[in-house]
């Protein structure tokens, strides 16, 4: 538009507005759909047809092992990749999984082609984002896809289970191709003319990182695995000496019993020690179960891959919307009867200054947002470690705020299903509500209050304010003279008690304030919404605490997960169970020649049964061990609950030994387990000399 | 608008629409102003004076009074005229004047003339009804209102603390002056042009009803005190049976001790405990603090104005508007791209059928949120009927899920004060904003769903999950697969135990679902923002429960000032204690032939002191007393921190001999208390025989 033009123009010409209009725009970069040489459609038919073959092969290898090692039929490991419940197992292979899954999925929900089977079907890039209405047949696809990725990356998985060199050979070429076909493609084609140029090559940032990790870590498990350095057996677990440390640690007792201070402890420190349990320092005898290890990795990706949608989505288009703001922009404003300035170009920079706050608003307001979420994550790793280590003890009150029995159930098994799932969805539905929140109160404050200060103009809010400063007024001095009065005329210290004074002169007051103290009140039911909406808002996304209330927290379905959740990790993995189960597997193994044979992740506890039917031991073996279990059983009655035949139904699983916190458990409990200590004695009583026979 | 005019007029000659726009509008009623024959300036000078002089009068009497019982110098009775911490007197009085200062306060903030003084200074009905920005004098003398009626109503109060005939013919003329002159206006005047005709006579029915009680009680109380069947002491309180009758309770054993079961309650049961628990039964043995009863009166009243305003401000209105639509409407709809029909009389129709649906959904809302409000009144009775009797009890965990100091502190002091406001606050506030929100949620419940039914017609958000159904579907099936897996294949029960069975398949499916689970991840915390907001809105007005999370209801302003609170509730109006004192004063009453004089409802712990002093009473009767005193706190020693010469800060109040519940509270705590009963057992072993030397 020539400033010859404008002259002879008038202000609301709309004809030539309308004409003007799109040659203003900058030209949009044109980014050409690019075809990568790999072409997604015949590498997966490849990569699909490849793991499959790894599938068989790896079956077949493991069906010659269980010719060779006939026991181990029961075990299908290969249909069992990961072990959940496992603390000790090398967890980075299943959280990279993970992780490549996760990526897998945000690029499917958007993507226009969810499976690239069907590629040449529909024009690629016309179709809309998610188009739900538009094309039935590509939803199915789209559902089919969710099925289809989980079962390509399983070989990853599978390739790791065996712990055996086969595996660790097949998972080297699996992931290298994976990870080669990805960087070649990203190389090929970084840009794509979808939500921004670079987006699709950001979003794959993580995939490539998890496939470059597996890469890594799997020639190196081949190399220790050659070297002889990595055990080869299934039973890795409670082999391991994390859970002999962990029963050292809570046995050992503390070295500082926390010197029992009646004073309150100070501000600084209580300010110190609530920044202290947001952050989160790895302790050395905790280890974290795999699937809150996956979880965290999993929330970090859907973090970024947030975040990386909310920028890429928004910011480039306001950049575009800047660039095309030209002189024609006061037309437009004047037709909604804004005007902001007589001079058109002023019109322009103000507006273009405008936008400019815009965008930082909403940059500041996402960063808030994923610092907030981070902070949150680590909070939650906090949290996570002190309720399990809670449970171990027993301390069932402390963490549920009721009694609760942990042993598996129904409810329990879904929530735990679909914990890690569930986790990275409220991590992202959070982030993207904090996003908006904040933008909407960034909004506020610089157009409302920054801008008004430091240009002097629109000064709507400190009008009001300016206008309503008796009220103000009114108001703050009623709570401070209530305040005051409080301290000093309505309270008498007398001889280290408090009590009132003045009682007359106090009702006198009440009476008198009442009004006023109505219109406080007002104030205070705002600032109660807004604190309660800005803390739910920012707790979203985690899981382990409630947003509801105390006595309903339960109804918050996402901390009715979290709980049941710990309820199968603690009933199924508890170390000093594990400890035990190790323990007696180590002196089995010990006595027997053979025993190396017999270590059984799962079924240590039905020791005895198995000796008796499997290896005609002689009875004094026998009844050793019978008597190691039952010296154990008496000390740590909790352990009852977990043994296959045992009689009754209570099972709520705390160690009498190490602790005893539970006061709130009462009397009734403990009465049920001294009986059953000594059943157990009884039972021992019956063969009392034999340890000594041994 | 004829209808020979449509045919020749064009659909969009807007000159003719803008010309007959106005005179389609129906003529609104119009309301003069009314001055009432009881002029409100005259009144309120009148009235205002004639208050003086009962004060000035009261004040003569009492300080008569005083000339002739000396020792009641210490009780200015007539600047207290309401014991807030007094359970036992009649609350009828203190109520209802609170009752009226609210609904006063109701009008004032709407008001024009908040003070009748000024009323010629100003056009009245001119005005805008909150003018802060035009008008600061205005603003002023609203502030100013704000202490003038707590003054005005004053010694309605005030004559009735001083228990004297003197005060209840006073009391008894002045409420008949307030009701007449309140009823003359308003059958004088009874239609205003404020907000809507009748809602200056709607908002003043409470006032009307409150003022009309006192006219009745102060009567009979009159009446009552003629036949002496009143008691005219001030120390009523201690006096009452009341104290006693709880202490008695207490002492009782439970006729039922809830019989153990193990077994949980079923789901029939549990919902009609659930619901019990809503519905405030008044119990035989337990009364509120006056502050309670004044605090649900007065939110009550505050529900019914807020209702009012809410209909009174709305609903005529929309009648104006849906009265006011005609064809034209077509037009200005045509304005908007928005064509509902060719016919421009099915358009007027369909119009109206809207509004009507509009109002239908705003009078809902408004009643939803009454039912609402109230029910959570009555919930928020149980509660504090069950705290309260909690903390007399010592069940301070139970309460506040943490070990608190129940004693006066200057933040409990200031909460305590302004509880009854804050409550009535809230209650405006939260029912503003559930109207609000309920009214969203039907309006788009009606306008997306039951009109589209009804009709065929705007189905899109029936056609939006018609194309995503094999999107539920698919999450259907993903979480019934689950829940299906989990019942029947995953958990196996064995000999009462439940445990994981099928672990490697478990671990599996977990795998394969990882990608589905996170879509119904997003699902539910769609669901737990809906249920977590719901929550909060329609508890915002209950001070009794916290809206934030267990570790941090502190933070919740409301919660916090609740707690505060019954600390000074508790603290200071402690049945048991308050039994102790009368028992206290009764002894010595029946001794000392004086002894009548000598009650006194404040100083009744400093008895042995006072005694020494005044009476010079004997020394086996002061022996006596002292042991009685020795003998209670050996029993009692939470009693201890109530003492005036109580040396040591420990005051944390509960029961010994009654209850135990409170588990948590340690050895550290019994400790303490029992050095303090050894304590006290040497004193009283210094005097072992005097009980039986009197």
């Amino acid at each position: 538009m020539s400033s010859s033009n404008q002259v002879s123009k008038d202000y609301y010409d709309y004809s030539a507005w309308y004409d003007n209009l799109e040659p203003t725009k900058p030209p949009l970069e044109v980014i050409p759909p690019c075809d990568p040489t790999a072409d997604d459609r015949l590498y997966h038919i490849c990569i699909a047809a490849l793991s499959l073959v790894v599938m068989l092969v790896l079956a077949a290898f493991t069906k010659r092992k269980r010719l060779c090692q006939g026991f181990l039929k029961g075990i299908p490991g290969l249909l069992s990749p990961v072990n959940f419940l496992d603390h000790t197992q090398h967890k980075g292979l299943a959280v990279a999984v993970f992780g490549v899954l996760f990526c897998k999925l945000c690029v499917l929900v958007l993507a226009p082609n969810p499976l690239p089977f069907i590629q040449d079907s529909t024009s690629e890039y016309k179709a809309p984002l998610v188009s739900f209405a538009g094309a039935p047949l590509k939803e199915y696809w789209k559902i089919l896809s969710l099925f289809y990725y989980p079962a390509l990356y399983y070989p990853l998985l599978a390739c790791g289970t065996l712990h055996s060199q086969v595996g660790y050979v097949l998972g080297s070429l699996l992931s290298w191709t994976h990870f080669g076909v990805l960087v070649w493609q990203k190389v090929d084609c970084p840009k794509t003319p979808q939500i921004y140029k670079y987006y699709s090559l950001l979003t794959s940032l993580p995939q490539i990182a998890c496939l470059a990790f597996l890469s890594f870590q799997y020639p190196l498990l081949l190399f220790k695995g050659l070297k002889g350095t990595v055990k080869t057996n299934a039973s890795e677990d409670l082999d391991s000496s994390y859970y002999r440390d962990y029963v050292k640690k809570i046995l050992k007792k503390p070295a500082k019993p926390s010197t029992s201070r009646t004073d309150k402890p100070k501000l600084s420190e209580r300010i110190s020690d609530a920044l202290k349990s947001y952050i989160y320092t790895p302790e050395e005898v905790f280890r974290f179960p795999l699937k809150l290890a996956i979880s965290a990795v999993v929330s970090f990706i859907a973090v970024y891959q947030v975040a990386l949608l909310l920028i890429a989505g928004v910011v480039p288009v306001l950049h575009i919307v800047r660039a095309g703001i030209n002189e024609d922009i006061a037309f437009l404003l004047a037709g909604f009867n804004i005007i902001l300035s007589e001079d058109r170009a002023e019109v322009v920079k103000i507006v273009i200054y405008y936008t400019w706050c815009l965008e930082v608003c909403y940059i500041s307001a996402v960063t808030l947002s994923i610092l907030v979420t981070l902070i949150m994550l680590m909070r939650s790793m906090v949290l996570h470690r002190t309720n399990l280590k809670g449970l171990y003890r027993g301390d069932i009150y402390n963490v549920y705020n009721r009694q609760r029995t942990v042993r598996p159930s129904r409810p329990a098994l879904v929530c735990w299903m679909g914990f890690t799932s569930y986790q990275a969805a409220l991590i992202c539905l959070g982030l993207i509500i904090q996003t908006l929140v904040f933008f909407i109160c960034l909004l506020f404050a610089v157009f409302l209050v920054i801008i008004p200060i430091l240009y002097g103009q629109n000064l709507m809010l400190f009008h009001i304010i300016e206008h309503m400063w008796p009220f103000w007024l009114t108001l703050f001095l009623a709570v401070l003279i209530q305040q005051v009065t409080a301290r000093f005329a309505f309270i008498k210290k007398d001889a280290g008690t408090r009590d009132l004074d003045n009682r007359s002169a106090l009702f006198l007051l009440t009476y008198l304030l009442f009004p006023v103290n109505v219109l406080v009140g007002v104030l205070l039911g705002v600032w109660r919404m807004l604190i309660t909406a800005l803390f739910n808002i920012v707790h979203l996304g985690r899981l382990d605490i409630s947003l509801l209330n105390r006595g309903v927290e339960a109804f918050d379905p996402g901390y009715r997960c979290y709980a049941h959740y710990l309820k199968i990790e603690v009933s199924q993995s508890h170390p000093v169970m594990k400890a035990f189960c190790g323990m007696l597997l180590q002196s089995a193994g010990q006595e027997g020649g053979a025993g190396q044979k017999m270590r059984d992740a799962e079924e240590g506890i039905q020791l005895v049964a198995q000796e008796k039917t499997q290896n005609k031991v002689s009875n004094a073996r026998r009844a050793r061990a019978r008597w190691l279990l039952l010296f154990t059983l008496v000390n740590n009655p909790s352990l009852l609950g977990s043994r296959k035949h045992f009689q009754r139904q209570s099972s709520e699983s705390f160690l009498n030994g190490t602790l005893n916190r539970t006061a709130k458990e009462g009397s009734k409990k403990d009465a049920s387990q001294k009986e059953e200590c000594k059943e157990a004695s009884k039972e021992a009583a019956k063969e009392p000399e034999t340890p000594a026979t041994n």
